[in-house]
């Protein structure tokens, strides 16, 4: 089935989750959208993010999509039923993979989410992990300043980032914790700073790797794998920037982006809003 | 005249301003709008900002204000033409009162402004100093991470606060700057850590203090200063998030926020777009 699989995030952060889905399913079809206009959705509300988000998607069901993927954390912990309920294609979300894995890895031991203030603040991790793992040990930490300093390039090495690193996650070291989930689609590009914080001992899981598996299966699953023999196109949508979202994002995809192009707001924006979804 | 001064911002840095404002002008009533549901537009384009800064403008008129405050540096350097041209009421910009007395200040001394990458990259500021004092030799360095450190609460005191100053500002000691502008609205929460790095000698301009001076100097000149012997009061709007604008938002006006309230997008969004505003 050659329909495309739509990928959609706030911003350029979604682009480390479709680099695995390329990686792993490379004769698929992939349309991403970026919210570049209304980026970050991390300290935003619930009704807010909803709204923003099935506006995204249900733009992208223009490319008639066989499959979406909600690849920002926020928008997956803060509105994945509104999205299962919103649109007519399967959807999957990046905190459930993520959650699921960590839970294997666990073993029975602690487990920690990190990830932006309104992801870690609604608990959508924690629940997913209980869901698994009923009466687990859960520790959530929010770190906000993970997603700037990598929007400023700033890498591993970087003295900050090693200290912000530090700042946040040294308390980890005493609460014996075995997995880590990466609960924001930019924390992958800080992975070795994190990994150097908490230790040897401390597996990592990337909600956005686990995620093109869960999105391979759930295709193979409905029989909708891309049998097509050439390599699958990456075409990228944004709703604001589109030359920084080039700039910045090839660190994310691992490679140049080749195609992205701005969509005006009246292609999108559905006011008004749906009803009962905002306060 | 006791209609209200109507001040904008892209979130919460504004109230930095609004402080100000009640302290030159404690008659004056204040309608205050932070367009928190599409917070930051420091790294949006130029006819995103112009967009979304005349939605919430217009949105203002409602109040029937006797002048519009643009109290976003970002919206100031990248669409007080465009809300100048758009709204039938003047309109007064942080940049040209922050560039004037940067000027006077510095007796032809070097100018540093810092600000947000849109800030900064679009050379609104240096346009507007070296409109006062052509020649003028002025350094322009974006601070991305001032913003986040500031809305997570961190104050001058911090350890991440001081090592992102002394990285950012530190090759400005061998520049010989007299002045630095804070050519955003968060700036000023981290004046004492920007001060201790730079050092005793640069004076350190506020722009949204001089704003509120060209504010009142403003009015006085149209007659329209308010006469009204009580107590002005402020009544603030935001697009998201209430709660954490009236929490987070008390640290930026030094004083408990009393009226917040929560503006659905139908009442402020305007599509389809301004025509030739956007690309």
């Amino acid at each position: 089935m050659s329909n495309p699989i739509a990928v959609f995030d706030s911003g350029l952060g979604g682009l480390s989750v479709a680099r695995h889905l390329r990686s792993t399913l490379p004769n698929e079809e992939i349309v991403y959208f970026g919210d570049t206009a209304r980026v970050p959705y991390g300290i935003k509300s619930r009704p807010t993010v909803a709204h923003f988000a099935l506006e995204i998607a249900r733009y992208l069901l223009e490319f008639e999509p066989k499959l979406m993927v909600a690849a920002c954390n926020t928008a997956s912990a803060l509105a994945l039923d509104a999205l299962i309920d919103g649109l007519p294609v399967p959807v999957v979300g990046v905190v459930e993979p993520g959650a699921r894995a960590a839970v294997e890895l666990a073993a029975g031991g602690t487990i920690a989410v990190i990830g932006t203030e309104a992801t870690i603040g609604c608990g959508a991790y924690r629940a997913a992990i209980e869901s698994f793992s009923p009466g687990a040990r859960v520790i959530a930490r929010a770190c906000p300043l993970f997603v700037p300093l990598v929007e400023e390039g700033r890498g591993c090495d970087d003295a900050i980032v090693r200290a912000v690193a530090e700042d946040y996650l040294s308390p980890l070291r005493q609460q014996n914790v075995r997995v880590v989930v990466l609960g924001c689609t930019h924390y992958p590009l800080l992975r070795e700073a994190i990994a150097a914080t908490l230790g040897p001992d401390v597996h990592i899981v990337d909600s956005g790797e686990q995620t093109a598996r869960v999105v391979s299966a759930t295709l193979a699953e409905l029989g909708c794998l891309s049998t097509g023999a050439p390599a699958g196109t990456m075409r990228c949508y944004v709703s604001d920037n589109p030359q920084r979202f080039q700039q910045v994002g090839s660190r994310f995809l691992g490679h140049t982006i080749e195609h992205v192009e701005y969509v005006p707001p009246e292609r999108y924006i559905t006011t008004p809003v749906i009803p009962g979804l905002l306060r």
